[in-house]
């Protein structure tokens, strides 16, 4: 579903102007993070603050994140998906012959080869590149009387975009909470992002127009979970 | 706080005007649900379902919430609190030692005794009154780097309104996150509620005006999750 037109021929090499157009084969593929991944997480999410313009409220750091996250088995508490990227087939990993899950692979050709300016600050030890993740949790449904899955951030790379890799990763969870029986998946979005909006109408999901998140924290939540 | 206005003053029974109000004791506490707890669980629940006119979503049986609440220990993912009354003192309960939390005492002293249509459905081992319930679990800023609470659910029960009980069970989820050093709580209010928004403003919370909750469940849910 993710690539919803058959992937046009791969041609590789250099060939003359009559010949089908060419395209850049990229493999990609979703896996569990692990602790390792935690220095890619923190710069990933930083850059998110920075699109979101909200570097402000940004206060994570490598160890806050090392300390919180990885704590409980996958799927059970917070859980980071990885998406990577890699210009020659993924061998078979000693980095995540993880028990929980399966890492989704895929082929893509691309018309356009990527260019992209951070490859080594993003690149694993495994030589591959960090392209994006996904981060969620378990939550929790009275009315179905089951758990959900709750997305707190979906992140691709600036160069990496409008290439499906956000749908990848969104249709991961969705995978993961339909194998654990699980009711929904929510997230929110800005009111203002008119095509993310549409986007997620278009799969199939609902936008609760009515609802407004409240949030208590800081010297708020000091004072209020201090008082008597 | 939760009752905006003061409540007009009680004219219980007719009594020469030089007398002083009198006032009924009633002893409250909040302690943590136990798997025994579930019947009761799960008629609030409903009857949360019949106040939001949400019944037609409302599938939760006791079963379901028995097989997926009490899972893990409290606080790390699903939590109850329930919020009891007795028109005596509590008893050190047997039912509910736990090394997890310290129920919430407190002795409020109301201008009208609570006439209360359910309280032998409501009734537990302890002989005391369910009132009300919190339901909440962790969450996740990626942005502090550390966990929060979300709270699902906060019901009390009809006749037990405007009396500060939601405010208590808010207060005790709070209090938790602030002695687990978590850095946020956040929950969802309708936008038409404007008794709650200006209730949970004047407490310390912001509302989040330009969020959207999107949701993806049912059919939708497994075609997108049980697509390639």
């Amino acid at each position: 579903m993710a690539a919803a037109a058959p992937p046009p021929a791969p041609t590789p090499a250099p060939e003359p102007a009559t010949s089908l157009p060419e395209t850049t084969p990229l493999f990609t593929r979703i896996r569990l993070a692990t602790p390792s991944d935690v220095p890619h997480i923190h710069k990933l999410i930083h850059q998110m603050a920075v699109f979101e313009r909200l570097t402000h409220l940004f206060s994570a750091t490598e160890s806050s994140l090392s300390s919180t996250l990885f704590t409980s088995p996958p799927f059970q508490s917070f859980t980071v998906l990885l998406l990577e990227a890699s210009p020659t087939p993924f061998l078979n990993s000693t980095l995540n012959p993880n028990p929980f899950y399966k890492p989704i692979t895929k082929l893509l050709n691309l018309s356009n080869p990527i260019n992209d300016p951070e490859s080594d600050t993003f690149k694993t030890l495994d030589g591959v590149t960090v392209v994006g993740f996904v981060l969620f949790f378990p939550n929790y449904s009275t009315f179905l009387g089951k758990p959900g899955f709750y997305v707190e951030d979906l992140f691709v790379r600036e160069c990496y975009r409008r290439k499906g890799f956000g749908r990848m990763l969104l249709s991961a969870v969705a995978k993961q909470a339909v194998k654990m029986e699980y009711g929904r998946v929510e997230w929110v979005v800005l009111d203002w992002n008119v095509n993310a909006i549409r986007f997620y109408q278009e799969m199939g999901a609902e936008v609760l127009n009515e609802w407004r998140v409240c949030r208590l924290t800081g010297e708020a939540l000091q004072a209020y979970g201090g008082a008597d």
